[in-house]
C-alpha cells in the first residue's frame, strides 16, 4: 500500500475533468460556475457599458488624502495595525459603528457589533448557525444574489414573499408564514433588504415597518434586515432600521462598501448578546479575525474624515446618475417595458415585455455591447425570467444614456424576433448562481 | 397573527440565557466558547508573561517604511486598491505567490492559486467543500487548533495519526487508514502541517516525505498540507513540499501572517484546478473577494521591499528566542518533564511529569503570572492533558526565561500537590476548544 508508485486507480475517479468529483461534500454539490459568468468577463471592455456591476464609485474619494492617513496609521500604529486582532472586530471600530447605526435610529453598544469581512460574511455566518439542510429561509422576491448564494451554500430552502413598490407584502408574508407552518417547515429567518433594495430599488414603506415586525414577533421569526444603501438615500433623511424598534428579534447587517469603499471589505452585525456569541465563534473558525489593518483604516477614517460630507457627495453623484438613467428609459425603451422608481441605492429592475427572455437576450445585448444582470439570479426558485437588473453606480451619466440606447435597440430586435417566431421557452436553470464581484 | 403586539410565548423559548437556544443548526450546537477564553484575556496585562499566543514580533518590521509604501499606493492606485476584486484574488498577488512558493519546489502557476482571508479561511472552505457530517478527516497528534475548530464546524470526524521526532509516523498514518476503511468509514483528507509544526514543534524528515505521499496515492487520500511556518527554518534552506512532489494530490495551503503580518489577513491556497474552481466558488459565497487593500499592499511589499532579507531577520530573532527558551527549559524545569527541539517556527510542545494535568494548572500559572496553552485544545478526541505549548515569538528573550523560571516553579508545586493527594482526575471537557487569536 506504501511502496511510493502510483495505482492506476487509486485516485478519486469521479472524472476526467474532475478527478475529486465523487469526493465532495453535499453542500459542494450545488456550487456551480454561472453560464452567464464568462460571459461578464468581456464586460470589462470598455467599449462595452456595462449596467451590471454593483461597484461604488471610489474614485470619487480623495484618494490622496486617504492614502496619507492610511501611511500614517501604519508608520504611528503599525505594531496593532499589522498584529492580529480580536475576532469580534476592533473596539475603537465597532464605537464609530454604533454612531453610524444611530443615524438610523439604532441605539447599540459596541458589544452588541461583530465586524465581518464584508455583509456577505455576516450573511454566511448567519446561515451557518442558524440552517440545517432544508430548513426554510423567507426572501423577498427577487432578492440579493450574494445572500442567495449564501442560503444555497448551507442547503437553505429559501421561499420567496412578494414585493410591489412599497417593499415586501404584509399580507403575503402572514400567508407565507401560515402556509409553510401548516405544512410543517421550520422557517429559520426572514431575510428582508428594506432601503433601496438589490435588485430591486424599492423601500419597505414606513407604515409597513411595525406590521412587518409585528408578524414576525407573533410568528417568533428572527429578522434579518440587510441595509447596505440605508444612508445613500435621494430625499430626505434616512428611513427608521427593523432594528431600531426591536432589537431582540432583528439582526441588522451594515457595510462600509457603499458609504467608503469596498476594498477593505469591512461590514458588521449588530446582534442579540446570544447570536453575537455564535457570530463571534463562526467567525474565529472561519478566518480566525478581520484584518487590523482594513479596519483601523476604517476608523481612522471616520474618526479624521468628514465622512459624512463624502456621503452627501456620494448620493449627490448617484442621483445624478440615476435620473440619467431613468431619463433615458423613458426616453428609449419600447412599450411593454416597465421599470422601478428607486430613491436611493444604485439598482433598477426591468420587466420586459411579454415573452421575452433576459438570459436568452443577454448575449445579443453585450454583442450590442451593453450588459446588465439577468433576472434568475435574484430568484431561488426559477423566477425572474422577463426582469432585469441595471446599476447606475458606476458609469458617468452619458455612458448610461448610451447604454439605455442600446439597450432599447436590443429589446426592439428582440420584440420584432418575438412577433416572427414566437416567445421563446424560458431558460433551463432553475436556482440562483453565485454571483461575480460583477453581479453584486 | 399580526396585530403588531408581543406575545408572551411568541419568541423561540430556548433559555432565558439565550432566547435562540433551540432555533440554531446542528452544527452550531458545538459552538462554545473555550472555559479558559475568560483565563486568556487577563494574559494581555504587562505583569504576566505570556508564551500562550502565536502572534508574531510585526515590530521589527520597519513601519515607516511599510507606511509610506501603503500611503503610495492609496494615492496612486486607490481606484483599484479600495474596489472590489475577483473571489480568486489579485493576479499581480497571485504571481507573486507562486515566486513564494518556488522557494520550497512547487512550480505554480497564478492560476492554480485562491488568496484567502489568512489560510484559516481555506481550511474552512477546503472542509466546507469536502466534508459531510460524519466524514472522517484524519490529522496529526497533536494538530492544530484552529483546523480543528474548522473540522468541527463542518461535523468531522477528526482521526489523530501519531507523531515522533520525525513528524507524523508513516507507519501510523498506514495503520489508521486500513483500520478506518475495513469500519467502512469515508475519509477525506489528511492534513498535516509538516514543517515546525503548531503546537509540536516537529518537522516532518525528508526521507519520510515520499512515503507519507505514497501512502496517500495508493488510499486515494487527498492531502492538505498547511505550511504557515515554512520560510522560518533555523538552518539551512527550506523543506521540500509535499505539493511540490505530488501537484495532483496536494494542497497546499501558505500564509503571509509570519513573513510579512498577520494584521493584512492574506493567505492562499494552491491546489489542483477541479478543486481550485470549487474554492473560488466557496470563497464567493463567503465573503464576495478578499481586500483589495490588503492584497494590493502585500503585492507592493513584496515587489518593492527586501522581503527575503526581513525574513532572514524575522528567522534570525525567532531563534535567539527559541534558543532562550531551550536553555531555561533546560536549566529550571524538574525531572520528568519533556520538551520538543524546534528547527523552525513559534513553538515548543512541553509533557509534564505524570498526573498533571495542564488545564487544571492554568490558574495557578496565571496566579503566578505566566501563561501557556493547554494541551488538550489540541486534540479532537480528549487527548493531551498532560502537555502543554509553549511560544516564543512575540516576548523578549529576557522575558521569555523570567516566564519560565515561573512556569518551573508553578511544575515543582504541582509536583508537591500531586505527591501529597495522588493525581488529578483528568479535566473533563472532550474535544477543541474554538481558538481565540492568543491559541495560534
Amino acid at each position: 500500500m506504501s511502496d511510493g508508485t502510483r495505482h492506476a486507480n487509486s485516485r478519486p475517479q469521479g472524472s476526467r475533468i474532475d478527478p475529486y468529483f465523487d469526493q465532495y461534500a453535499e453542500r459542494a454539490r450545488g456550487m456551480v460556475a454561472s453560464e452567464i459568468r464568462a460571459l461578464f468577463a468581456v464586460t470589462a471592455r470598455p467599449e462595452i457599458v456595462s449596467l451590471a456591476g454593483g461597484s461604488p464609485y471610489v474614485t470619487a474619494l480623495p484618494l490622496d488624502v486617504v492614502g496619507d492617513m492610511v501611511g500614517r496609521l501604519v508608520a504611528d500604529r503599525g505594531s496593532v495595525a499589522l498584529q492580529y486582532c480580536t475576532a469580534q472586530g476592533d473596539s475603537g471600530l465597532r464605537e464609530k459603528i454604533c454612531e453610524v447605526m444611530s443615524l438610523e435610529g439604532i441605539r447599540a453598544h459596541p458589544d452588541d457589533v461583530v465586524v465581518t469581512v464584508g455583509s456577505q460574511q455576516a450573511l454566511d455566518l448567519i446561515t451557518r448557525i442558524f440552517v440545517d439542510p432544508g430548513e426554510v429561509v423567507l426572501a423577498e422576491a427577487p432578492s440579493y444574489v450574494g445572500a442567495l448564494s449564501s442560503f444555497a451554500a448551507y442547503q437553505a430552502d429559501v421561499v420567496h414573499v412578494a414585493m410591489d413598490d412599497d417593499g415586501l407584502i404584509p399580507e403575503a408574508l402572514e400567508e407565507a408564514i401560515a402556509r409553510l407552518t401548516a405544512a410543517g417547515r421550520r422557517i429559520k429567518f426572514l431575510y428582508t433588504v428594506p432601503n433601496y433594495q438589490n435588485p430591486a430599488g424599492v423601500t419597505l414603506a414606513a407604515e409597513r415597518r411595525p406590521r412587518i415586525l409585528g408578524i414576525c414577533q407573533a410568528a417568533g421569526l428572527l429578522i434579518i434586515e440587510d441595509n447596505p444603501y440605508g444612508l445613500l438615500g435621494f430625499d430626505g433623511e434616512p428611513m427608521r432600521s427593523l432594528r431600531a424598534d426591536d432589537p431582540d428579534g432583528v439582526v441588522y447587517l451594515g457595510t462600509f462598501s457603499k458609504t467608503f469603499a469596498p476594498g477593505v471589505r469591512v461590514g458588521w452585525a449588530s446582534a442579540p448578546p446570544a447570536i453575537r456569541d455564535k457570530l463571534v465563534l463562526a467567525a474565529e473558525s472561519a478566518v480566525l479575525c478581520h484584518s487590523s489593518f482594513s479596519q483601523l483604516a476604517v476608523g481612522e477614517y471616520l474618526a479624521t474624515q468628514p465622512w459624512q460630507e463624502q456621503v452627501k457627495d456620494f448620493r449627490e453623484l448617484y442621483r445624478r446618475r440615476r435620473d440619467a438613467m431613468l431619463e433615458a428609459l423613458a426616453a428609449e425603451l419600447p412599450d411593454g417595458c416597465r421599470w422601478t422608481t428607486p430613491a436611493g441605492g444604485f439598482y433598477v429592475w426591468l420587466q420586459l415585455p411579454e415573452g421575452i427572455d433576459s438570459k436568452a437576450m443577454l448575449p445579443r445585448a453585450v454583442s450590442s455591447r451593453v450588459a446588465y444582470v439577468p433576472g434568475t439570479g435574484f430568484y431561488a426558485d426559477g423566477g425572474g425570467t422577463d426582469h432585469l437588473r441595471l446599476s447606475y453606480c458606476f458609469p458617468l451619466p452619458e455612458r448610461i444614456r448610451e447604454g439605455v440606447r442600446r439597450l432599447a435597440s436590443v429589446i426592439e430586435a428582440e420584440i420584432d424576433l418575438c412577433a416572427t417566431f414566437g416567445a421563446m421557452p424560458p431558460h433551463g436553470r432553475v436556482g440562483p448562481e453565485t454571483p461575480g464581484p460583477g453581479d453584486l
